[in-house]
């Protein structure tokens, strides 16, 4: 029997959102939460408060996933799984990721307010290190579900500081099993995440919601460039091998070779770039970057990033530098499952909130929970298109309506 | 009367630039020695131990110059000074400065091996922070004695972490007054400072002593880049911003500007370039770095700024991004003594030691001892021409040869 339609309460789910920004390195609007920090620890003991209050069941898993269910009438059918990340990359923004949680939490608290069980169980994923920041690769606790990642990848993870993920995990309390965090393919009927759009088109066309497609194809590459350091002053411009003339080169290639390719939609970025030893009065001898390649195909992804790599190494070789290339990561693009997307439009239609099919630029946990069970996600509207910036902003109005959205899906697929 | 050649203790020399090379905050030979950073600190209060040993009467200045003066038979009359400093870039090695102080040591406890007192004071002089690593600046300490760094300007500086230098050196106990630092025109009678060549010249001739005319004017342009930041995966090529790639066109517009320019000592380098946000998935919003410019000339080398700062401002409208460019110093070149330049060589012939005379492409502080008194520099070979690298290196018998014309000018100066 579905549940009478009880509204959203937009306090409640605003207050959450502004208790959670608290919880930052750097002064809000500007979040920071990296991994296993001292405030992304005091976030998840938030979080985690706040599903035991409406009774749900606690469970983490050896890499930091929370998994807060609400109990169904049937337990033993697999449960409708939502939720998103809460880990903010440095000087970022209050809402990429925490809609998804706390929209999330919301949801199951106003179906709560009807009073109505659902068949299957509803369970809250709150997902470990969306964000790339501490160990180099993004999505790392939904690759670990998936069995993308597998234990002994994991166990080759380490921070820039030398530290290995294993260390980290076991220092911050998650003791569990990593062989244990791979799900199996039955475990979940459905997963669906509310996120913002992170880019500009919902806003532009004036539609609340965004219904996902498909989601992009990320990859990395990280480049390790090894010059000659000496000093700034006695090393005479024929004789140096400078590690960061030559990553400078690398830089402007990347950004070439993707605003040169026909695909509109293909991106390429150097966000970050560390020289060695950093000093005034010093050649540089080595510099750390890492190159973000996506592209909607995966196959013109690839392509791009065959013609980076191609490109480099080049580079390198006209430079007299050595180079060290590492694909970190290189995923294939996923599609959205057609029934769920069905679901989630009809629901839309019950709220007067007209949809429009997208693809999201973005990737998300939804990547991975995709090779588990069938995926959707829920897009708002991003002011501006902005994200990953501290003036990254979402009206509490679109929260409300993509919380609602959810809360309709949730009643079609749980009852 | 002149005290009678007694020979340089080179045991005892190799062991105090041993002991000094514990002090770093990596592990040998790759050394790092951050100003009044613990491992500084314990460096200087070694280098202050050895000179107590001998009976020098210690002083130390608001900035944390150390001076320890050999008193003379006529106090009275102006010092012979000597010295150099010991701060030492990250990952850099144990020659740059640290001949120079432990040379000077070594070369007064020889003279007081004689059993002569001197007429003339001879003063130890090591200088705080020549490497600019900490705040920026290179020859902090000896700026600050000629007058070329005011107490005020003093007090405008900061760290990376945002310390101002008066909170820092008052942490570290210099607790005198900034205008006290600066001292009188008539202070001193001479400065001679030994120092490794840091290039190839005097090892490719072999030819143990370099006597150094004049020294290479150093300037430094710090320059922000304020781009857009954004998300990484949606900010499609068009729309962009970026600071990075902007400062990649600007790292190698410097690179070019120097190795085109018609002087072959020209040289521009950029050796410290910080990313912000610094994240995988984040488009840089801005970019700090740092250029450092040098030629013999002077005014080929004001050129070569003009160039530098005009294409940068190009690059940064070309781009769309914000470009602050702050001129951090711009020094001119100095020219040594021709009466201590032949007193260097006298003793070096005494010692049948061939000399030739050079230019120093790095930048000392000799520079600024230069506009104070009468000033000269006594280069011994370097191995490769290499320097601010662990591999630096220069052999105990170059060295002790540099200290025994180091005694030989100071028996012509202070007796």
């Amino acid at each position: 029997m579905l549940p009478m339609h009880r509204s959203v309460n937009g306090d409640r789910l605003q207050h959450t959102l502004e208790q959670l920004a608290y919880y930052s390195d750097t002064p809000a609007p500007a979040m920071t939460r990296v991994l296993f920090s001292p405030v992304d620890m005091a976030a998840r003991r938030y979080i985690r408060d706040l599903c035991e209050a409406v009774e749900m069941q606690i469970r983490m898993d050896a890499v930091g996933n929370l998994f807060a269910r609400w109990e169904g009438v049937a337990p033993d059918l697999a449960a409708i799984a939502i939720g998103s990340h809460i880990d903010a990359i440095p000087y970022s923004g209050q809402f990429d990721g925490t809609v998804g949680v706390l929209g999330a939490i919301e949801a199951i608290r106003t179906l709560q307010g009807t009073g109505e069980r659902p068949l299957r169980s509803i369970e809250l994923l709150l997902f470990t290190a969306e964000e790339p920041t501490r160990f180099g690769i993004g999505c790392l606790g939904s690759r670990a579900l998936a069995g993308v990642l597998s234990p002994a990848e994991l166990r080759l993870l380490s921070d820039e500081t030398g530290e290995d993920f294993d260390t980290v995990r076991l220092a911050a309390g998650m003791t569990g099993e990593l062989e244990d965090v791979r799900l199996p393919e039955d475990y979940y009927h459905a997963f669906i995440e509310l996120h913002i759009e992170q880019g500009p088109i919902l806003e532009r066309e004036g539609i609340p919601i965004g219904v996902v497609t498909a989601i992009a194809a990320p990859a990395t590459l990280h480049l390790t460039v090894e010059g000659e350091g000496g000093h700034a002053g006695t090393v005479l411009m024929p004789d140096r091998k400078d590690a960061l003339t030559a990553a400078a080169a690398m830089v402007l290639a990347v950004e070439q070779i993707a605003a040169t390719n026909p695909s509109p939609d293909a991106v390429a970025t150097v966000g970050r770039l560390q020289v060695f030893p950093g000093a005034v009065n010093s050649i540089p001898s080595s510099v750390q970057l890492d190159v973000d390649v996506r592209d909607i195909q995966g196959p013109n992804r690839d392509a791009i990033l065959d013609e980076i790599r191609r490109r480099v190494h080049e580079i390198a070789e006209e430079r007299g530098v050595k180079l060290e290339a590492v694909l970190v990561n290189c995923d294939p693009p996923a599609t959205c499952d057609p029934r769920l997307i069905h679901v989630i439009e009809q629901a839309a239609e019950e709220l007067r909130l007209p949809t429009q099919p997208m693809v999201s630029r973005a990737y998300h946990d939804a990547l991975f929970m995709a090779t588990l069970c069938p995926t959707a996600m829920v897009f708002i509207p991003s002011h501006g298109g902005i994200s990953h910036r501290p003036d990254e902003y979402t009206s509490l109005e679109s929260i409300v309506q993509g919380v609602e959205v959810l809360v309709g899906a949730l009643k079609r697929l749980a009852w």
